[in-house]
């Protein structure tokens, strides 16, 4: 039987995978990870380090950040095979993606390209845990009490739209988590002054890497910020707190 | 320097813990979890026994499961000071919650509590996987693909309310979970069957205990469901896909 696992290993902090992560590594012998540039460094390879052993092999896999449907195609077509080729060689073959695997994961786009291009394959999917829920943690900001809701969304194109989000919020009792602000904190940045929300959003990049940031959102300068940094906007409490 | 680690234990499967969420309980020598009614059972403390080793004191807080704000209050207070007794005895405390510490979790009323009334206490936050990143790797079903949004709630308390996010939803790329299912089944079933959803909607309940389920909610039969049930209701999928 072909069997292939994809497997999150949290957002940064290695001591975030989960027992499944590291056994499914252990019991690899090909350890397979994305990366964003040709012989660049894999975020999630580095997470998961110290459990890729110097006897496995290593299978980077390319998938560019790019809008083009033939390119990504072609690159979703390009990495399945290659897996299944390492799978058909009768190797036990581990993919793993940074986070979760099913939240904005190039995990979830592989598990459906298996799923079309090669249906004869098993794959399993190991979740792990997600960015949000890691920044939640070290800020101390809870992402949701019992009766509140919980959106999540990469920061969205226009200055309206996220104005409309935010309002939208306010009026739901919603937290909202902004992912992969990046280039957009400019003019993200004067619609939370503008708002009065930029004193309590939390802003957060590369969580559980050495050089985390996590600070509120009033703190941190104009400029761009990396691609893998959030913000977290709780606009209300509930009424019944201790 | 008084301390104490609230950590988040997954939805259910005992490998879904993370290596941090081990290493606390293993660094212990207090393990404190949930009970929602007297000397009932703890779903985190399930989740975790193998860990829980019979050198480990073990102490039970009761959080009940009502509105009341008093009550509620009252339970909060009386588990914060018994945890604090614990830690000024010189032990060394983990306390367990499901899932992940920061969504819908005794583990942030606590967290609150300690840091209103016992401010000298460093609390150290370890977050965990949550059900719906579980239930949607058993269920094949991505939670988003990159331009998506996610709402995660518990099911509203009424029928225009739901239909009302679920066309919200619909209109903008968004997949809803909806948690707590439990006695609303009933009237959710027939608003999934209106707005012709029920085939594509996910229901999954103990996700990860030997008892899961998890299924097409039109596979599912009216009734009640377990509190801790939930859905996932992906309405569209991205234009560019394998």
């Amino acid at each position: 039987m072909k069997v292939l696992t994809i497997a999150g290993v949290g957002p940064g902090d290695p001591s975030l995978l989960t027992l499944a992560a590291v056994e499914a590594i252990r019991e690899s012998t090909v350890v397979s990870y994305p990366v964003s540039t040709r012989g660049g460094d894999s975020l999630a390879e580095k997470i998961a380090s110290k459990w890729i052993t110097k006897d496995k092999k290593k299978l980077p896999l390319y998938f560019p950040m790019v809008d083009d449907q033939n390119t990504l195609k072609s690159a979703w077509r390009v990495a399945g095979n290659d897996l299944m080729k390492m799978v058909d060689k009768g190797e036990r073959v581990v993919f793993l993606a940074q986070g979760d695997i099913s939240l904005f994961s190039t995990g979830s786009y592989l598990s459906k390209e298996l799923e079309k291009y090669h249906p004869e394959c098993v794959v399993k999917l190991i979740p792990g845990v997600t960015s949000f829920s890691a920044a939640a943690a070290k800020s101390k900001l809870p992402l949701a009490f019992q009766e509140e809701e919980l959106l999540v969304l990469p920061v969205p194109d226009s200055y309206d739209e996220l104005k409309s989000i935010l309002s939208d919020a306010a009026s739901k009792k919603r937290v909202v988590v902004l992912l992969k602000l990046g280039k957009k904190w400019e003019w993200v940045k004067l619609l939370l002054e503008e708002l009065d929300l930029i004193k309590i959003s939390i802003f957060a990049e590369r969580i559980g890497f050495s050089d985390q940031q996590i600070l509120r959102a009033s703190d941190l300068p104009s400029g761009t910020r990396p691609y893998f940094s959030l913000l977290l906007i709780r606009q209300s409490w509930p009424l019944t707190m201790p």
